[in-house]
């Protein structure tokens, strides 16, 4: 069927598998850290490529990764549609409205973005090109262009998950630096194509046409392609079967893009991209069929890219330390002095101004999609690529805490993270609200050293001052207590309910005992509000109220119900 | 980045956009016609591969789909992991408590439609094998034992499909027929399995071996495997990205399990459809997680499989109109009798059996599947599998009507079949429901020649009656008349609302005017019970009633708020 032998499919198969199951682990592993999933998926090819396997076990590094025949030649396609419907993905989510909306502030920081880091890095490139790790026989105007580029362009999903995960997103800056970036990613993406179309001789266009035919396209695509999607997509949804209709015509439109892009000398990873900010612009498109397109190709196909990109680089060997501090170093001079000037000319604070700088530093997978890239394009050679991969990934890593401290700001807590294992979770034999309490109380103080006795009667006597029952049969009874040093949080659920006389008078089928410490009155605060949108919802009630144990009740309040911008910061970017 | 020349990137693109966008849309036009999509989606392969585009324009087509060179080679990697993931899906539609709890009636249809297709289609081909299409060359026995499994299976989802068409899904005779496809499809599998073992000698097992293996892994995988995926399911969806989480570990688990079982020697699809079994019969598994695997790789992944199966194979100067007939009249009375005998032997009446056996006679995407393996395998040549694959579409097409025919049943009508394009939709002016009714009425006469003054009277009178407001704020005034061959349907919005009486108090948004054939008074109240099914999710009206023209309205009421099993329904299959 496939004009692969009988043991290159088993090849094939076997190193997709191994390549997707490590670099989601590895994934996971990272979004647990709160750091980028693309860097456990980066991680897993270079555990499983040259850097480690293959020093470690040759021979079975080889059997699984062959570099020679059709295996690798295979993988190489399945890669490159991976990350062209990446790009697609990436695109969808880049609103062009939202530039508009945060008007002139988005445009300086985005502008200021751009510009400083630009000039700062061609500066730097063109008149100490060694320093900047060229190559003898590189092209230096080439050269500069690219890592001026390079050093321009923002991640708009790291950005985005860092904001949330601090809880900025919604905030004033937190927009304007949402809208700049997208500006940002949008001409640091042109003028990437220009320099590929520059330098790409062999799609067999002059480099004047080329760039004619790449803004053509992209104005083309954002003005008269997105009234069409927009005008066309209801006909397609009301006429075709669901959601394949808007499936079908999001990638082949994304493909048909991508095969133009690449014929006249850009890459094909572009016209996914442009025709991705067209479709995700349409006010049309569903909110279900965007999440099934995000979420088959977030976790499925962008982690197969990343850890390829770790099996065809050695990145031991080419890790040079101070081409890497310089690359960083110059990257993170021009955004944040850039953007931050940017910021405080729109009207914000010194704090607030540099917060802003450290946010939009965050590179993430652009980078090393563009790195990527330009490596592939003879742009720049591997110690290059290496000190790009690892800037990339320092400044994602860092920007969250550095933002923190910045804005004397914490990260966002939840109740969950307070659960134990073995303490947190109980299905209530009680009866009767302060029975329920006190088995609560009991089964949480099993392996501490506390008196229940005692946190009893405090939950007890904030219970009899005003009731802690929510609608949907929730209630959060609570207190403080100076023997906590971290807050003790239990689950409690009864199938049968208890009668907390609740506003709605519903019986109460869930109940999350919280006792925090007393000098941290807003932690309290923060846990209830926590529990309170957690389960605000009263399917989600209904199905916790069963479940039999505390990995059951994780499952059960991990799910699709949150709101998209919640659930797009667990999208691996 | 993939080892593919520039060139040879733009062709992969642009043949993967141009095969999918074709697929899609015939795919489209066959259900639309109430045929399966891989009708469709197998078509635009032929339109696109030798047989039509290969006739016509031949520098185009080799352009376009090359043979030689890296392309093709590219293509068949992508097909081969496509048909892999939807050989997932399959297996996770295959549900095995469904045979436990149809127990006796539903083996026995079940094993009556594997043993007599099976055994007559082992006698003719043993006995007469240049009949059945056997090659000169051919080994009798291999291609005996083949042509037995071949006419012994089903195909679940086409099958599904045609009941749910036809309102049979939910009844005794529905579930019988399901419980015994499925069953079916798994020993018909399993079967195949051991065929391919007893003819791969590339693997370097012996036949024995790979049998051995072969039966370890299934009833291992239906065990163990089931449940330990059962039991660590809760685990990933609590401690991993969600639904991240779960889409890794069902790709990852499916490319393992197709590695191990292609390496054994049995080929790779089986392995992932066992592995679907095991996953798809966990209680844990989300809907949602299903529905998102379940869509991409229908409506991405097995158009494009089948689309490419045209691309191989000239389906004209292969198609031999004898052996065509042939093989669909032995595979049809084998299946018809053996599963007729099956039903009767059950207890259900003569009809109930004759329409049982034409159910499970449909062969769909399953059949051309097997065909394309066997053909890779060499066990038959392109004229035998072109017979298997025409085979496979007509008993899939006939089904639907001759069971109608069999029972006296008609397929199922819905409102918005009647909806006509111009006189179908309207944004009410009216403020009162005596006024909207007038308003609707004249609206829907528009190009009728019917006097709206007697329809309006008509309407009038029933409303009087009794008020035909539902809850949520919809409401479907009808009436019947003579001067109707054809419903008349109209459906009028409202964003203000309009008082209606309404059991809730609610403002009616919503009203659909239903006028029927005096005649037919069974279709007046299939049309009510539609509607009042369709707009039964307050959600949904509120949507609706915002809606501005028919294509809007249609694209509102398809949507994922409809339950599964109608959701099912539009997969391609």
């Amino acid at each position: 069927m496939s004009g692969l032998s009988h043991h290159e499919v088993v090849t094939l198969l076997l190193a997709l598998a191994v390549l997707l199951g490590v670099a989601r682990l590895l994934g996971e592993i990272a979004l647990r850290f709160r750091q980028p999933a693309v860097l456990g998926e980066l991680l897993a090819g270079v555990f499983l490529g040259p850097t480690v396997l293959g020093a470690l076990a040759p021979g079975l590094q080889a059997d699984l990764f062959p570099t020679q025949g059709h295996v690798p030649l295979a993988l190489g396609a399945l890669t490159t549609v991976a990350i062209t419907l990446f790009l697609l993905v990436a695109g969808m989510e880049v609103d062009l409205s939202t530039i508009w909306r945060e008007g002139r502030a988005a445009m300086t920081v985005g502008a200021m973005g751009v510009v400083v880091p630009w000039v700062l890095g061609f500066g730097c490139a063109y008149f100490a090109p060694r320093l900047m790790g060229a190559e003898e026989d590189a092209d230096r105007l080439i050269f500069a262009l690219f890592v001026a580029t390079a050093l321009s362009i923002s991640a708009l999903p790291v950005i985005a998950k860092t904001l949330m995960d601090l809880k900025l997103f919604r905030t004033d800056m937190g927009m304007v630096v949402i809208a700049a970036a997208i500006f940002n990613d949008l001409v640091g993406w042109i003028i990437f194509a220009m320099i590929l179309a520059m330098i790409g001789g062999t799609a067999g266009f002059s480099i004047s046409a080329t760039i004619g035919l790449t803004l053509a396209f992209v104005l083309g695509m954002l003005t008269v392609g997105r009234w069409l999607i927009d005008r066309y997509l209801p006909w397609v949804q009301a006429h075709a079967s669901w959601p394949g209709g808007v499936l079908g015509l999001a990638l082949t439109g994304a493909l048909l893009c991508a095969a133009f892009t690449e014929w006249i000398g850009v890459h094909a990873i572009f016209g996914s991209f442009i025709f991705g900010i067209a479709l995700g612009d349409s006010r049309h498109l569903r909110e279900r069929t965007r999440a099934t397109l995000d979420q088959f190709i977030s976790f499925i196909f962008a982690p197969l890219f990343f850890a390829s990109i770790g099996l065809r680089v050695d990145f031991f060997s080419k890790f040079d330390p101070w081409l890497v501090m310089v690359v960083l170093a110059v990257a993170t001079i021009g955004k944040v002095v850039g953007c931050g000037l940017g910021a405080k000319w729109s009207g914000f604070s010194d704090r607030q101004s540099l917060a802003t700088g450290i946010a939009m530093n965050s590179r993430g997978a652009m980078e090393i999609i563009l790195g990527s890239l330009a490596l592939e394009a003879g742009l720049i050679r591997e110690r290059m690529f290496v000190a790009l991969v690892v800037m990339a990934l320092v400044t994602s890593m860092v920007s969250g805490p550095l933002i923190r401290l910045c804005l004397k700001q914490r990260a966002a807590r939840h109740f969950t993270d307070f659960l134990a294992s073995k303490s947190g979770f109980r299905r209530l034999a009680a009866t009767d609200r302060y029975a329920a309490i006190r088995e609560l109380v009991e089964h949480g103080c099993r392996d501490r050293k506390i008196d229940p006795q005692l946190m009893t009667a405090l939950v007890h006597a904030r219970e009899e001052i005003a009731g802690t029952s929510l609608e949907h049969g929730v209630a959060i009874p609570h207190a403080r207590s100076e023997r906590l040093d971290q807050p003790m949080v239990v689950v409690g659920v009864s199938d049968a309910g208890i009668d907390w006389d609740s506003p709605d008078g519903e019986p109460t089928g869930v109940v999350v005992l919280i006792v925090t410490p007393r000098g941290e009155p807003e932690l309290q605060l923060e846990l209830l509000a926590d529990v309170a949108r957690t389960l605000h919802d009263a399917k989600r009630v209904e199905l916790v109220r069963k479940t039999g144990s505390l990995t059951e009740f994780l499952a059960c309040v991990k799910s699709d119900l949150r709101p998209r911008a919640e659930q797009q910061a667990h999208t691996p970017a």
